[in-house]
C-alpha cells in the first residue's frame, strides 16, 4: 500500500489497512489460525480460560491531545491484561475492534496497533484478530484471552482476619489526569504515568501462588476496588493511610492544585495496580505492602472511619 | 433497581444497570465464573479455542427507527455466531461491549439484552462478560468463542475442481434494507429478514464434516466473500445466476425499486448464509445448493464474464 503520509482511514479502505495493521501483530505458537479468516483459532493447553472485555472512547477514556496513539495502544492492552493478571492468569492472546471518524489520519491507527502490539508482548500475548468500521468518534474494544494453570483467584473469597495487600504504582495516573486537566504537562513522571500504565504483570500469578484469597485489579479507584472486594467476599474492609509512602510527585501535585495527595492515592484509577488479600502478613509475597485488613460487616472505612473523598470513576 | 419506565443509562447509572442486565444472561455448565469477576473462566474440553470479533455502530450497522432494541440485540449475537458456524465450530460463550448516550432509555438497553440473549440461546451459548461506558453514538462490540472438535474450515483450501455451495437465505436482508430506505415497511419478509437475519446455525459443523475445503460466512455480500475464499486459496471461482431461484419477494422489490433482483443475492450481505467449497457435488450435504465452481486462475466471475454490479460493502 503506498499511501501519502497524511492518507486518512477514507482513504486507505478497510481491507488494504486492515493488511498493514497486522503486520505489528505477531502471532505465538499457540495460535493456530490469526487474523484474517473468519475467527482465529487457538491451541488451549490449560482445560480453562479466562475472558474479559472492556471498552475505551475517545473524549470519555482518552484525548488524541493528551497521549499519543501509541500510548493510547499500550493503555488500551495494557487494562485488558491487567483483567487477566488480577485473576492469577496468563494472557495469550487479544482481539481488538477499532470504530474510527474516516478522517482519522492512518498513521495513527497504525502507530496505535504498534503500541498496543509493544504492550502485549510484555507478556507474550498475540493480537489475534479484529474490526474495523467507521463512527463518530474513537471507540477500542478490545477482548483478552487467557490461562489459568489452577484456580482463578476470585473478588469473593476474602475472609475476617485477612489482611488487605497492593502492588504497583497507586494514584500516579490520576496525578497526571489532575495535571493534564489543566493544561499542565508536569510533573513528568506522573504525566507518563497516565498515558502509559505500566501494571504489575507477574504479580497477579505470584500473588495467587502466594494463597490470595481474593484480588482484583485497581482500575477506577482504589477504595471503589476494595468495596467490591467487600461486597462480592461479604466482609468490611479497613484501609490505613498510614501505611502509604506518598511519593513526591503526588505531593508536589497536591500543593499545586489544592488537593490532598492522598485523594489521587485512595480515589485514583488507571495504573492497574492489584489489590488482594491474604491470610496472614506472612503470606504477602515480595513487592506487596500491607494497606489494611479484613474483617466481618461490610463496606469500607478508612482509618476505622467513612471517607467522604473520591472514591472512582463513574461511567454514567 | 426501582427506575422509572423513561429512565435513562444517566439515572440508572452503570452497576445497578449492569445487574440488571445480568438477569437475561443464563450461564452454562462450562462457564466456572460468569460476569461480575474481572473476567470470565469457561472450561474448555476440545483443546482449541475459536474466537471472533464484530463491531456494529448505529447509524451505520443499524438504526433504532428502522429496527427493535430486541432485533438489534438478535443481529449483534447472529453476525457474531454465524463467525464461529463458519469455521465449523460450536460458539459457547460471547462477550459483549455496549458504548452509548447517557441519555439511551434503560429499557432499550434491557431489551437489547433479551434479544442478544435469545439468539445465544439457539446454539446453546452463554453471556459471560461485558463492558458498558458512556459514548456518542451507540457501539456494540461483541467477541465470540467457540469450540473445533476437529480441524476448523479456512478460506484458504478451495481447490480446482471443486464446486461452490450455499446454504440459507440469501439477498433477503439486501432487500429489506433497499425497502426501509425508500421509507417503506414492506414485502414484510424482507424487511424482518433485515432486521432479524436467522443464519443456517447447524450447516456449519454439517460442512465440515462433509469435507467443506473452505467456508465463509455472507455478510459482506455474496460475491465479495466468494472473492475473499478465491483470494485466500488462491483459485478462481465462478458464480452460475441459473443456479438461483430468484424468491418472490425479491421480484416484487425488485420491480418497486427498477433493480435486478439479482443484484440483491449477488451483492447482498447480513443474512449470514454459508459459502463453502466442497470436492464433488456428490459430497454437498443437503439443504445446500450448488451455485458455481472453482478453476485454475483468481478472480471471481459470474456466468463466466466480470460482475459491474454492487459487490458488498465498503466499511471506509
Amino acid at each position: 500500500m503506498a499511501l501519502p503520509s497524511d492518507a486518512t482511514l477514507a482513504d486507505a479502505g478497510e481491507f488494504g489497512l486492515i493488511s498493514e495493521i497486522v503486520r505489528h501483530f505477531p502471532q505465538g505458537e499457540h495460535v493456530l489460525v490469526g487474523p484474517g479468516d473468519d475467527a482465529a483459532v487457538l491451541r488451549v493447553r490449560t482445560g480453562h480460560v479466562v475472558v474479559s472485555t472492556d471498552l475505551m472512547v475517545e473524549g470519555r477514556h482518552f484525548r488524541r491531545d493528551w497521549a499519543s496513539a501509541s500510548d493510547v495502544g499500550h493503555r488500551a492492552a495494557a487494562q485488558n491484561l491487567s483483567d487477566i493478571n488480577a485473576m492469577g492468569g496468563q494472557a495469550t492472546s487479544l482481539t481488538v475492534g477499532l470504530a474510527a471518524p474516516a478522517d482519522l489520519p492512518v498513521a495513527w491507527v497504525l502507530e496505535f496497533a504498534a503500541g498496543f502490539a509493544e504492550e502485549c508482548a510484555l507478556v507474550g500475548a498475540s493480537v489475534v484478530g479484529g474490526d474495523l468500521t467507521r463512527a463518530d468518534q474513537v471507540v477500542i474494544a478490545v477482548t483478552v484471552l487467557g490461562a489459568v494453570t489452577e484456580s482463578p483467584v476470585l473478588r469473593s473469597g476474602a475472609r475476617p482476619g485477612d489482611v488487605l495487600a497492593l502492588t504497583g504504582r497507586q494514584g500516579w495516573a490520576a496525578g497526571g489526569l489532575a495535571v493534564l486537566g489543566r493544561g499542565f504537562r508536569s510533573p513528568r513522571a506522573l504525566v507518563e504515568a497516565y498515558r502509559r500504565p505500566a501494571p504489575p504483570y507477574a504479580a497477579g500469578r505470584v500473588g495467587a501462588e502466594a494463597g490470595a484469597t481474593s484480588m482484583i485489579d485497581v482500575s477506577d479507584g482504589l477504595l471503589a476496588e476494595a468495596g467490591h472486594l467487600a461486597d462480592a467476599s461479604g466482609v468490611a474492609i479497613n484501609v490505613t493511610t498510614g501505611a502509604f509512602e506518598v511519593p513526591e510527585p503526588l505531593v508536589a501535585v497536591g500543593a499545586a492544585v489544592g488537593a490532598d495527595p492522598m485523594s489521587f492515592i485512595l480515589g485514583g484509577g488507571d495504573d492497574h495496580a492489584l489489590l488482594a488479600t491474604f491470610p496472614h502478613p506472612s503470606a504477602v509475597p515480595d513487592g506487596w505492602s500491607v494497606i489494611g485488613a479484613v474483617a466481618e460487616g461490610e463496606g469500607v472505612t478508612v482509618d476505622g472511619a467513612p471517607y467522604d473523598g473520591p472514591t472512582g470513576w463513574t461511567h454514567f
